[in-house]
């Protein structure tokens, strides 16, 4: 769409400094105008609010302009309500209805807490969702409230199998988070490739080369040559048959237990027909840590071993040993001390998503004056 | 100790094949002899044997010495019972009390499967436990009889961290097992290291350098020198920090949501003073394919998928693209029509058990003459 109507050279140039609140505003204020509701934009924005915060921009605001060309073309229903199809005291199954997978994985992670409350551990599987931003955020949900949390999400092929010419299994993510009393919750957030593809097209946009360990070319070879990604090749799996492993597992879960659509049947969120559903699924698992250990016992091992960690000897030139989520914490504690610094590419796609909804940009999002 | 007192020639040279139930009946003998009851000692020798006709050899009959010196020394406890310390409608924590990793882990799956079956899904801590071999095994014994099967454990750190010197974690089997309806089931069975300990000690007994992606040396950075391993350096985790991250999920829920030792309280299973206890924790989640999929309609995705893998394109001089645990399946079948191959090392460590225990080897291995 348009480079810039408003100021080109800053967006193309330069980071922006917002706000958490201004930033989560501007999207509530997007999806509402899609069509959905105050409480269900509000949900959208703040996963994609807080991946952003966590310095995830390939997974944050600036993807609500795909989200909201699918709304409008109807393959996301706006109005779409997820709902538990089917369940058991351990285990649900959620029917997405079409709804914005934010929504729908916010919903079925509550189910799954909700139903870990009461019997201690519970998987819900999620059919007939669609893209949901970062894993990591649902694992979240349930960390912050006291209890371990897993996610993950199967995906249209993009990623190699031992031995394949093209792609077998999703990126499919895997998220966890673990409530760590006096440090922020552990967070890892991974997909099973070696890179996230959002790096191989970087660099065929820059004219580079890329390490052999990326991708995998037409032929099923490694390649250093980025150009024919994605039309041909794939994603290297992560650690070989272990990557490629996890992602069956993850499909397993996500797609073949939910009822989800799985590998090709998934439709591609970004590029398929924006007017059809793509059937993603999703898996969610929350193990209540109140009712399994003594209260505090938890809290004491986590906190020993994290600390642990960062006492632990170091390779020379190595000033800290970072625990999974640790950067993501300092870079979302700066976040909401400073602003968020939106990197070009998502000032660029913000601005799109402005002028589609008539949004005011520069009103909806000033540079941000600290207090 | 002996390094043959039968037939030296032949055990440092060649494999030896024997056949499934007479390895499996020497295994029973020699932990009867340790003082095991005969149901614990046949629970035993299914494991290791079982383990071995997959062709895990590392991980298999091998270990019946090392398991022996616990048992006698004390640190195993022989006549241990595994006991349900706490539990809920969907989780139970297993005190191992002291028992063979294998009896006590058998235990614990058989604990959720039972739960899972009744809610759809469990999760079953393990404290108080020792080595208990493949993970694999456990997490098939779920799918064997149609549920879904995790399996995972910690162990004394020997992989680092992103920018550790010396290890972080212990290298953390994590299994997956899924039935396959006409296939058989997908199993993986993994440490978060990217290879085993074992590749690193045998290139050094040869003399040889290893990749620069195995190991790290003493100073934290890459090496290519496999001879300080393990006084110094430490396994490089698969993947960087996946590899590292999955290792503290596992951590989380095999040792500090089990109250089992974690990190580097956990006692070193081979070296380690034998009248210890060392302590490892477990953790196995069961899911309930019955209770959340129509009869039928699992089966038939998982198929699907399966098939969908085995006729997808292949890069050249590729002959076949495998599932998961499609390797050791191939190998358990050989397994059971022909013998199983023992290679020397395992040969020679049964005939290590053989004079400690007074067993014949040779009456009690005889070379296999098919049918």
């Amino acid at each position: 769409m348009t480079n810039s109507t408003n100021h080109p050279a800053k967006s193309a140039n330069s980071p922006r400094v917002v706000s958490f609140d201004v930033l989560h505003r501007f999207v509530t204020l997007a999806f509402e105008h899609a069509g959905l509701s105050s409480a269900d934009a509000r949900i959208g924005a703040d996963v994609l609010t807080t991946t952003d915060a966590w310095g995830i921009f390939t997974h944050g605001t600036k993807f609500v302009r795909s989200y909201l060309h699918r709304l409008q073309a109807g393959g996301l229903r706006p109005q779409g309500r997820p709902r538990v199809a089917a369940e058991g005291p351990a285990w649900a199954i959620v029917d997405g209805d079409s709804a914005l997978g934010m929504v729908t994985s916010v919903f079925a992670m509550q189910t799954a807490m909700t139903k870990a409350r009461a019997v201690g551990v519970a998987y819900v599987g999620v059919k007939n969702s669609c893209h949901f931003g970062a894993a990591g955020y649902y694992a979240w949900l349930a960390a912050r409230e006291g209890l371990i949390g897993l996610s993950m999400a199967n995906d249209r092929p993009s990623v190699a199998a031992p031995g394949s010419r093209g792609a077998i299994t999703g990126s499919n993510p895997l998220a966890y988070a673990v409530p760590a009393g006096r440090h922020r919750a552990l967070l890892l957030d991974m997909s099973v490739a070696t890179v996230a593809g959002g790096k191989v097209y970087a660099a065929r946009s820059r004219g580079e080369r890329i390490p052999d360990t990326w991708l995998l070319g037409a032929d099923g070879h490694p390649t250093t040559d980025p150009s024919a990604y994605p039309k041909a090749g794939a994603l290297q799996p992560a650690a070989g048959h272990k990557g490629y492993g996890l992602a069956l597992l993850i499909e397993t879960l996500a797609g073949l237990l939910s009822g989800a659509a799985f590998t090709w049947r998934v439709g591609d969120w970004l590029w398929d027909d924006g007017t059809q559903p793509t059937h993603h699924g999703a898996a969610f698992l929350a193990i209540d840590l109140g009712a399994i250990r003594p209260a505090g016992d938890f809290t004491s091992r986590v906190e020993n071993m994290v600390d642990e960690i960062h006492s632990a000897p170091r390779a020379e030139g190595v000033d800290r040993l970072f625990v999974p989520g640790e950067k993501e914490w300092n870079h979302y504690d700066r976040a909401m001390a400073e602003g968020i610094a939106l990197p070009p590419d998502v000032v660029a796609s913000l601005q799109e998503t402005a002028a589609w909804t008539g949004l005011d940009f520069e009103k909806s999002l000033p540079k941000l004056h600290p207090p």
